[in-house]
């Protein structure tokens, strides 16, 4: 289903040597791909949110870069170019992953080979990134096949599709492959106050790919996993902690707790570059705080069809607005990796860590 | 701080023999009162939510059937207009729980006498709900001294303060008792989706009466909660089973789950007349589905000060809107009512009913 283009959420333009992304800021109610061209666009792309997700920040970040290094390949600008993308958004691993895996395979170099090999370098990952979400997606099938279901009813939080990474997704890539498989399958999306990504983003995707969803409120959902209409909840991880601990968007912690209440599996599906082997644990984690605006006003589609803005609260009233939260391992049922599917603890990384090195000498 | 009529909901005109209402619709951006003078009019406020709260729709809804009776006062009339305000809301126990009241004292006269009795009975009604949600705030401010901080901050859901009762509120009438003894309070105030009942009532309703407060996203409160930001938790009821099992507004749970989960104390507070007896567990509340369109497409101010409406999805979305949820009574740290604070559970409720029963005779 993902052989064309049609699918995917960044693309490169070998022949005018720019970087296309969908803005997504304007899903559902308008496609428009918009060029980055310098890297200011790229740095103002993913501090905006025209492109979100975290392999996604990271694919961009890393195309971001090459583009700086066209411009002025010196160390200084190397240095400059990579400070300023890491500053976009505090929270996704990808990043700065991202951003090193450039660094690392330029530095050595001289300035005037560095751009060649960092926009080679960006787009092997960008590869890269479609093939491990692919394999998160059949990874993930075999545990919503082990579920048995005539229909299966699976939960999902904010976007981890195709749109927060290249193709696939991370937590709808096992959904994608199901829905592949020929198997029943309906989402139940969160909205996902307060930028309603779920709404705006993983309802328009799936209904793109031909999955049928329903859209429900946050609030909605602990009822939903309680009275049985879930079977699984999957969602996506911004960083991942080496004891398992999950950063994912605002209020997936609360639908672990739900689903462990109604012991149905809470699944994390993630590619390995999202875990931060640096944090110990989720505390860690530094959580992006955003402005409050997000939280008291709100956009959409106005009655003339053109894109318009409502305040939703009283001008005296204030609002706090974390971005993320952390869900403590021991409420996730297993993280599905490109490299299988691991218990959410530090044994169960270490395993996956344990094979990755095994991997890659060779 | 309630001595005068300034933070009150729903107001009698003895002159022109009119109810008047807070039309809540348009909060916190209007505060317009409004005139009900026929019992369409009552039933229209009920069922577009220009009253809600569950006291609030059960005294609306006794002014509605006394109003009824004016214009005609046979059996007939007395069984219709009352099924008519009681198929405006689903949920709330108090709208049955208020029309039987006034129904039981009006049914035995000859309709001459009905409508002027049935008026007095809802204005006692009325008398009692104020009287009530102040006991209740008595109660409730036991539990909160108890807690022993400096600044205490509570986090409540929806609107079950003096918007959603006449004076007071349920929730908030602690929180108001504990302002005005002095104490150091602060609400995270969650805004509630679909409606957004925090943020266009409860936040508007707490700056009004000098409370400090902070709008956050329903989807914040697990997060905030677990970083012990969060001291205590307290919502009202819109139906509560003979099992302690309680009905309100979708969301309460998620938050009963992250209360439980940190080990912070989640209080419901709740008038005697939100207790469905007949109601063996929280199974058997019907909960009530709203359209679609509350989830799919939001109103707010717009940049010219006027109401504006926006689509937040798709065209081709659809969403499921239950505006309620259960909330399984071993979550339930204690039930502040207006006659004391009771465990929830069979036998907590049953000290509570024998204690009032032993009190109607007198």
């Amino acid at each position: 289903m993902f052989s064309t283009d049609e699918l995917c959420s960044l693309r490169w333009d070998p022949i005018g040597k720019v970087v296309e992304v969908i803005d997504q800021t304007l899903l559902p109610h308008t496609l428009r791909w918009c060029c980055l061209d310098s890297p200011a666009a790229f740095c103002r792309a993913i501090s905006t949110m025209q492109v979100r997700g975290a392999p996604l920040i990271g694919i961009t970040a890393a195309f971001g870069l090459a583009t700086a290094l066209t411009e002025d390949a010196s160390d200084e600008n190397l240095e400059r170019a990579s400070a300023a993308l890491l500053a976009t958004r505090p929270t996704a691993a990808n990043l700065r992953w991202a951003l090193e895996q450039i660094t690392c395979e330029v530095q050595p170099l001289e300035p005037s080979r560095r751009a060649s090999v960092a926009l080679r370098k960006a787009l092997a990952l960008r590869e890269e990134d479609v093939v491990n979400c692919e394999r998160i997606g059949i990874n993930g099938l075999q545990l919503l096949s082990a579920l048995n279901k005539d229909t299966l009813n699976i939960m999902t939080h904010c976007n981890a599709g195709w749109l927060a990474t290249v193709q696939w997704g991370t937590a709808l890539a096992p959904i994608y492959k199901a829905h592949a498989h020929g198997m029943s399958v309906h989402v139940w999306v969160s909205e996902t106050r307060p930028r309603n990504q779920g709404t705006n983003l993983t309802a328009w995707e799936l209904h793109r790919a031909g999955v049928p969803c329903t859209i429900v409120t946050d609030n909605s959902c602990g009822q939903l996993i309680r009275q049985r209409k879930v079977d699984c909840v999957i969602v996506g991880s911004d960083r991942t902690a080496a004891n398992g601990d999950v950063c994912n968007k605002v209020g997936t912690y609360l639908k672990a707790l739900a689903a462990r209440a109604s012991n149905i599996p809470f699944y994390v599906a993630l590619p390995e570059s999202t875990i931060d082997w640096t944090c110990v644990s989720g505390e860690q984690i530094p959580i992006e705080h955003r402005d409050e605006a997000e939280v008291l006003s709100i956009g959409g589609l106005n009655s003339s069809g053109g894109y318009g803005e409502l305040k939703l609260a009283a001008a005296h009233s204030k609002a706090l607005n974390p971005a993320f939260d952390v869900t403590p391992a021991d409420l996730v049922a297993a993280l599905i990796t490109e490299h299988g599917n691991f218990d959410a603890c530090e044994k169960g990384l270490q395993r996956l860590r344990s094979l990755t090195s095994d991997q890659k000498p060779m």
